[in-house]
């Protein structure tokens, strides 16, 4: 376990920047003071927000440049530009330096991601990266990937997101053996995609130490809890997010529109506040603001770029206990074994077929 | 248009079968006076039931079978067991043979659709069905398709469901020119599947006379009601729709949970009980109950399995729109337009590769 969790931070990237950042990670610092800071950015704008708080001015180091990626940049835009000199480049590049454990950002995800693969390359033994997030259900929190890092998995794939998930799953929510269930439909006459039922024989019949496989689950699992970590590709996991969000506003947006109805639904709303104000915080994004890059050599997370200071110190929250908790190694462990399973099972393929 | 909508129920389908279908009939009845009903199945459950609904009794004729397919049975086990006998296959068979315009079931979905494609065929000018459902949205109501009748699905596929989809909401909806947005993921550096980026080039580039493509559409559009119709292919469709509910269903499950939190909060409930009656219609599945089984030469309706008869009578209203509009001749009318532009598109394709 690292003595200091060295948290590098792109103080440029989200719509808000550093107004948003340097508070965050004062937030943070105060829930892990075992923390320290570099952050990549423009010293103009983060100098007075820093002189604001003097704990987090202690813990850090400042480091300018004069280079931001745009949230609207494509990522071979922002490689072309921002390369060796970006704000998200430099904080990336701390970690594979070695100068960081981790780096956080709120900028945006494809050109995070494209920086992160080029400069910190993929972990042995895994293909391709995934983007992981934790998601709100009614028993606590699961994790669910791939959220959009690749479009499509083969059955390999999707074993290798089953390692990576339950590995996280391991670090944050300190279950050693997570249920891990992969996404499919439950319509019977289609019997669903065929690299997940693969996927399925796979993890079925090569029981691993940290993964205790549960079989498919459907779309409505999700938010019940099913399963402590949810497989599935990245165009089918982009969009179960993306409406679980939608459809999560729509409900608090009816129910503002009900409340506003007569005089006595106000009245019952302010008698109900702190209930409601429960609510919110169960389905406010913010709170489990942070996605994971998993499968690269090193810790790089997403954070919403849209998100307040509480939710950036979330997101660091995240990165810390990866680091923390030693996610990479407990991916490779798991990823050791793995291949030597999957190695075997291939040959017998091979030597059935 | 026809004279009077004549429906074909199976009342065995369903959770609840006849004690949810028949009272479920006599609600969709009184709303349109010019129906008439065939009932099938088990004479000695149906018959004491009609007897309570005598305006219904005498609108309707019941066709008794002792074969009702079970909700857990196997596509091919419900043909192999349920054809020419069950009472789902009877529903379907009185469209068939034009005793019928349209047949509901709150049956299960894979051998309902199995059977509807045995007996119905395609449309001509369509390869395969596809499930479509009404989904609530802050604007009112959009249409998307596919939720689940098959996996995956190329270019011209996709485009076959604009033109369905688009047909059924002009039917439904009464839009002249429904605007038609494809699901896709919004992440930059993965630029979405090669089919639907095809799918959207040939919609964008053959504009059709009663679709108005309005490019790419995410998860979170579809509650926003950015689009009338959402395509995509049935798997990511059901995980879509299922997520939706299961968050939805989450939603809900919080509010309660919060309200019961303090005797001010109950007082607040009871105060703001209208609103939150508002609230539930709009987010009650029942409301918009009623899958539609579009591409096959005649009108079937999925009810949800577990509804109740207003949900039941949801469903049965949107066949009964479905008929009154004439969705067959309106899907006819653009698909044979859109064969047109198609084979254009192809032969020119051809002539440059």
């Amino acid at each position: 376990m690292p003595q200091k969790v060295r948290i590098a931070l792109d103080a440029m990237g989200g719509d808000h920047g550093p107004s948003v950042v340097v508070p965050g990670a004062a937030l943070a610092l105060a829930q892990h003071p075992d923390s320290t800071f570099i952050l990549f950015g423009d010293q103009g704008r983060i100098g007075p927000l820093l002189a604001a708080h003097p704990r987090l001015k202690a813990a850090c180091r400042l480091v300018h440049t004069d280079v931001a990626v745009r949230m609207d940049d494509k990522p071979s835009q922002a490689l072309r530009n921002g390369r060796w000199k970006s704000s998200m480049w430099l904080a990336i590049d701390a970690v594979k330096k070695g100068e960081a454990d981790v780096a956080v950002s709120a900028g945006n995800t494809g050109a995070l991601m494209a920086m992160a693969k080029f400069n910190l390359r993929m972990l042995s033994g895994i293909e391709r990266p995934a983007i992981a997030a934790l998601w709100p259900t009614m028993k606590g929190t699961c994790i669910v990937l791939d959220l959009g890092a690749s479009i499509g998995a083969d059955a390999e794939q999707l074993v290798d997101m089953a390692v990576m998930g339950s590995a996280m799953a391991r670090v944050l929510h300190q279950i050693d053996r997570p249920s891990v269930g992969l996404l499919n439909i439950g319509v019977e006459e289609v019997k669903g995609l065929e690299a997940v039922r693969e996927a399925g024989r796979i993890l079925r019949e090569n029981p691993l130490p940290h993964i205790d496989y549960i079989g498919f689950v459907e779309g409505d699992d999700i938010g019940r809890g099913k399963a402590d970590v949810v497989v599935t590709e990245g165009f089918a996991g982009n969009i179960a997010l993306k409406t679980a969000e939608g459809t999560a506003r729509q409900f608090a947006d009816y129910l503002r529109g009900a409340i506003s109805q007569s005089i006595w639904s106000k009245i019952g709303y302010l008698l109900a506040r702190p209930a409601f104000r429960m609510l919110r915080d169960k389905m406010d994004p913010n709170k489990s603001n942070g996605g994971v890059f998993l499968g690269l050599n090193g810790v790089v997370i997403k954070s919403h770029g849209g998100t307040d200071s509480e939710g950036f110190a979330a997101a660091i929250d995240v990165g810390y206990n990866m680091v923390h908790y030693e996610l990479l190694a407990k991916i490779g462990e798991t990823i050791h074994r793995h291949a030597g399973v999957s190695a075997a099972d291939r040959a017998i393929g091979g030597a059935v077929s």
